[in-house]
């Protein structure tokens, strides 16, 4: 089954575009042995509305070795149904770039991975012959800078539609991996939003991210996910993670 | 001392602009532990030629948590005086990226990182608070796909020049961190080197990735490096690691 099938069909079995974000803040635990018994506790008491999983590597490689151990410990804890995008954002090329594919996709058998499009069509191709396997390009990420590169005309078209051209690609190359696309809200547009209609997104987030809902207006059968993060882990209301986790699977149900 | 100092002091101390590339192929070892064994006599027989010493995340990455106690066990190997940077292209935003910059400054106290500028000015800020530290911003790679991106003309400007304007930004602000380009000789121009003057680069290689070591014509008292990975720890002449890095500190003099 090919990746977007995969998050198609979990998106239907949980009516949710939820995607749950394992970001781990070390320094609002006690210890590592915390950290990790909460973010194993976080997946559980979760997992009935996610459609996916992303954990972001930046949070694990922080604690260094020690860190990615954590991170292989909890992605054996994530049932094999539950789709799980690894935030990565990695960029090379070549042979180098390969050691990164057989990383997530072989080693640790993630479902996608995000990366950064800089390095060019041929720095992505490396990820693309894995079936059951997708990958998401960063086309407009949701921070002020996302003008500096992303936003800037070139013969008259943003950068980022070059971004939806490498998807495209992909695509009319019969790539066996799925490629789709990262766009933050608060830089997108209605326009955007309509150039990308058939293009299944991973949005950044809502909340903390800033950006609203309703601009997502997407067919119902293009997989894209909307990610929450501290919203379910760090929320300073009196929720369990099972209660936050359904009020956003609720506000981000498919229709 | 500034990053840009300190390397510069170990460029005339060697006389060579040599940056020895740490980038291990596990298949041609017969086990981790071997892999590592390697990795140590590298680094003892080249560190009195090495103007700095380069590993690649990738080739760590590859073997999980595992790859990463290598590489932590090898960082504490490498003699203080001679820089490291470590070739993580890593790109993200705020909180996120500043993990990044945590773990790679902070907690495996390397001297530079390269960086993917895609994502804006402001998500390089979280790495430009670190005094006697440096990075590296991707601006012209050596692949085919560099045209991709980073020569497509913005009003008749070439994007990696929105690179270079990156990095004098951060000189005008007086970051605490020095900020420098990477620039691989097979897409570079007599052009773009004029450029690119006064701005120490890292050059991704001369061998494999192609390129000639006429195109760098450089101060003397900019430091610039370039790295050598496969010609010393994978050549297959039959000279030692120490022989093979004196000679490629030769062709890389300093004049």
């Amino acid at each position: 089954m090919r990746y977007f099938d995969k998050l198609q069909a979990r998106i239907e079995d949980v009516d949710s575009r939820l995607c749950v974000g394992l970001d781990p803040r070390i320094e609002r635990h006690n210890s590592e042995a915390e950290m990790q018994e909460e973010l194993i506790r976080l997946i559980e008491h979760t997992q009935n509305y996610a459609a996916a999983f992303k954990p972001n590597m930046a949070y694990f490689e922080v604690m260094g070795s020690k860190g990615l151990q954590i991170l292989e410990l909890i992605l054996k804890r994530i049932p094999k149904n539950i789709p799980v995008i690894l935030d990565a954002k990695r960029s090379d090329i070549g042979e180098t770039q390969k050691r990164y594919a057989q990383a997530y996709f072989e080693n640790w058998d993630v479902d996608a991975v995000t990366l950064n499009p800089f390095l060019g069509y041929d720095s992505i191709e490396p990820f693309l012959d894995y079936e059951e396997k997708g990958v998401y390009l960063l086309a407009v990420t949701s921070n002020k800078g996302s003008k500096d590169f992303q936003h800037l005309l070139v013969d008259g078209v943003p950068l980022y539609e070059k971004v939806i051209a490498m998807a495209t690609k992909a695509k009319e190359q019969n790539a066996l991996t799925d490629v789709g696309m990262v766009v933050g809200l608060t830089n997108s547009s209605t326009e955007l939003m309509k150039v990308v209609n058939s293009v299944p997104l991973l949005v950044p987030g809502l909340g903390a991210q800033g950006g609203s809902i309703d601009t997502i207006s997407q067919a119902a059968n293009v997989p894209t996910v909307v990610n929450v993060s501290r919203g379910i882990s760090y929320a300073t209301d009196d929720l369990s993670y099972g209660a936050r986790a359904e009020k956003w699977a609720q506000l981000l149900s498919r229709d």
